[in-house]
């Protein structure tokens, strides 16, 4: 198969871990297929280097963290969080040279989660997405981790997707024979896109009392963000708040991890929302069997062959924003957003 | 591996399933390793789809027949068995356009067994095979299905092949120590190939008569015809008649299915013919398990090499029709057959 | 992936089996990836035949041996140990032709073990490698073959490698923290590399008086043949003599087995060097598994990186004579030996 490869942008942050996750114990993460090996030094500092010994190409992973190093498994080479070599056990010369560096990423721990520079070696030119709200007062925050074999493009999309919900997870909750008429407005900046949806129906009667005596005036936003953020934002009335933001990372071309983090402020019982999660994966699930055949096929067909109409509301902006960006063609910053208006039935 | 491929015929009918297995639940088969979707409508006509949603690239078997339409999974897209787009939910405009259609099949179901036509999109030139005698009156009819890892040229050869019977199976059957000189007597025609063996053993005693009053003559064809369909046809005087006809399916270019009827009118009693099942499905399956290592080996090395002499009768004969069709160059079908006579010991 | 390939030496002699191992039954054996069949005829001689019936590719390996030949199991054409076609059932035409014959590899059975030359139809220049002490008197010899993931030249330098030892199997038996400095001496033939290791500390106290009343002097030599063999000599005093000699087969690329055969002559009790052999086979698993976890990663990453030092003695050499052996560039048998003296650590 010669498949055009599906888009990689290098020069970004991704979440490899959450911050708990990494301890002295070497960790094994991936980035577009590269091993990458996490490790927390005796000063509390994360380490993520290429997980190849340059000595004789074993994965450091194998080995143990001493001190600020990670020690190889094999002879026992000692590399710093930066990847410079330190020790060459029964050699009587100097250790660093070179030819033994590692190439390391840049680190950064925020907000509960380890983000790495994509490109290693390179200076970045950004800070991380902030998760607004992560570590807000008020709001409950519930974290998961989830993975489909698919690309970031493709679960992207997905999570941003309406119409599908009637069908792929009709039986669930959605109806695909009770319908609504609303208008989604679309805007595309240089670096993301978002989606108002407005004509939501909201909730009526006692629920809808409880739930929100100010009114209950719904808003809805779906967005994206380069390289791989996306967010979904509720509101109902002003006691009700919902945001979930997801940090796609591309383990490899046709496997993305999304790092979750839901912040909620709610009058919904604590233990309803606990008893939704299992519902909300069991959702995901059937999201990510569905990504799972649609990579298949375009595995065996060699590409993604895409047929869109205007309900694909996101989808094609979060393609042509990724496309461009891995071609280091981002837009201006200072342009007025694109802006499209579209009526449809949900 | 660059392996030239083995031919591949396009042009001509294939049995992709059995009538009775194609329901309104979707199924999946392959021609050449593209999945094709079979489904039965609410009318009962069957569709042939390629198993690809033009919209996402999602397999359309993991969808439901509503009416004469196949329904995504993922977006609820609804399409004919012709392949037209015929909603797409959510979406106000026209669900019809070029860019949705589904390439299709031609399909024929006939004899029990569901035929399409290999290249989708095509007006099919011919009409499938004609199974003689499978709806014969006086004759009991079996059918089966058997799989092999080889091309359709090297499980068909192998079905016609009589020196193998000796060494692959002798320990059921044939014994490779009595030795009889017969004549086989060999036609080729511009899309089919035929063998008469002359002076094989009748049998003899009691058995004999009891299975052929009328003196117990003994004729024996075997047949190759354009794309894949292999005959065994035996006479044993005037009361016994069998027919073997299966029709060889590419599933992918090493893995092929056949769709066998046997056909017989004969003297044996019923339970004795019922009893020969289990044994002919052991042959075959000696025949699968040394197709298979033919078929390791000929990856291994890239191609396949063959080494014939005279007593392969039809192999070479049934390599040369297929590389002649895969190449659209089929003979003048009014040209005198090409015809060999070959002296062996079974 | 298009990993260069490792270097592969087709001029040479490997073993592919203990005599022991091949009888009648046809046994399967691969080198460089290319399977190879061997047999026992009824006079005891062994074939060595390329896996593969040049009449259908059927592997022969399905076969039987009948008298001196080897019988194809699909149609049952005979070869000899020479790949000459003997016979071919129910052709009355003259098996013998050149396009039925096999490739075959010439075969030397000595000292237990069946060694072929790797270029099959080639006549070889030169004899098998003689294992020095295999059938010495005085001798206990014991023989094994163990398997890892990984080139000859990985496998070779792994086992004469000194540095690792402390780190990879530090916790079995050396210390990484007490150290002694030795001075290695490295000697670099056209064919083959030793090195002495010299000023290494000797059995003291009792254990040392014991096993080398003389005095205990310790000389110890690393030692690589071309094209795969490894040998580790220890000798303590006049009274202990260990030597080690492992032929690697190439299996495939980056599968290498050793046939070891390790001839001792020693005080220490028998029943303690049989102690021992489960230690050193743990050792040994050690080794296979970093090897097969270098292997992953040099193919993750297409080709192999290597940054070595002046401690790694031998590895480099011996990838240098490896390299030269595959292109044929053989140094002359009469040039003084390349020298190099380091001081190291251990």
């Amino acid at each position: 198969m010669n498949a055009p490869r599906p888009p990689r942008i290098l020069d970004a942050w991704y979440v490899l871990a959450w911050s708990h996750e990494v301890r002295a114990e070497p960790l094994i993460r991936k980035l577009y297929g590269d091993p990458i090996v996490l490790f927390r030094s005796a000063s509390g500092q994360v380490g993520a280097l290429e997980d190849r010994c340059p000595h004789r190409g074993v994965p450091l992973s194998t080995g143990t963290v001493v001190g600020e190093r990670l020690q190889c498994g094999y002879h026992g080479w000692e590399f710093s969080c930066a990847g410079r070599c330190e020790a060459v056990p029964s050699f009587l010369g100097e250790a660093d040279h070179v030819g033994r560096r590692v190439p390391s990423y840049t680190v950064r721990e925020q907000q509960g989660m380890v983000w790495v520079w994509g490109r290693p070696g390179a200076e970045p030119t950004t800070e991380p997405f902030d998760l607004e709200y992560a570590d807000a007062p008020g709001y409950t925050v519930i974290r998961e981790d989830v993975r489909a074999n698919a690309t970031v493009h493709a679960v992207a999309e997905n999570a941003l997707d309406v119409p599908h919900t009637a069908y792929l997870h009709g039986g669930l909750f959605r109806q695909a024979t009770v319908r609504n008429r609303i208008t989604a407005e679309v805007k595309r900046w240089h670096d993301h896109v978002e989606c108002e949806y407005i004509g939501e129906p909201r909730p009526t009667g006692l629920v809808g009392r409880i739930l929100s005596p100010s009114g209950g005036i719904v808003t809805h936003y779906d967005r994206f963000f380069l390289p791989s953020i996306i967010q979904v934002e509720y509101r109902i009335g002003d006691e009700n708040h919902i945001m979930i933001t997801a940090a796609g990372t591309p383990v490899d071309d046709y496997d993305t991890r999304l790092y979750a983090v839901v912040a909620l402020k709610t009058r919904i019982p604590g233990f309803i929302i606990k008893a939704l999660k299992p519902l909300g994966l069991k959702v995901f699930q059937q999201d990510a069997e569905i990504l799972d055949r649609m990579t298949e096929t375009t595995q065996h067909y060699g590409e993604e062959v895409y047929a869109s109409t205007d309900v694909d509301l996101l989808g094609p902006h979060i393609l042509k924003l990724m496309r461009r960006a891995a071609k280091g063609e981002l837009g201006d910053p200072r342009d007025e957003p694109w802006t499209k208006s579209v009526e449809m039935d949900v």
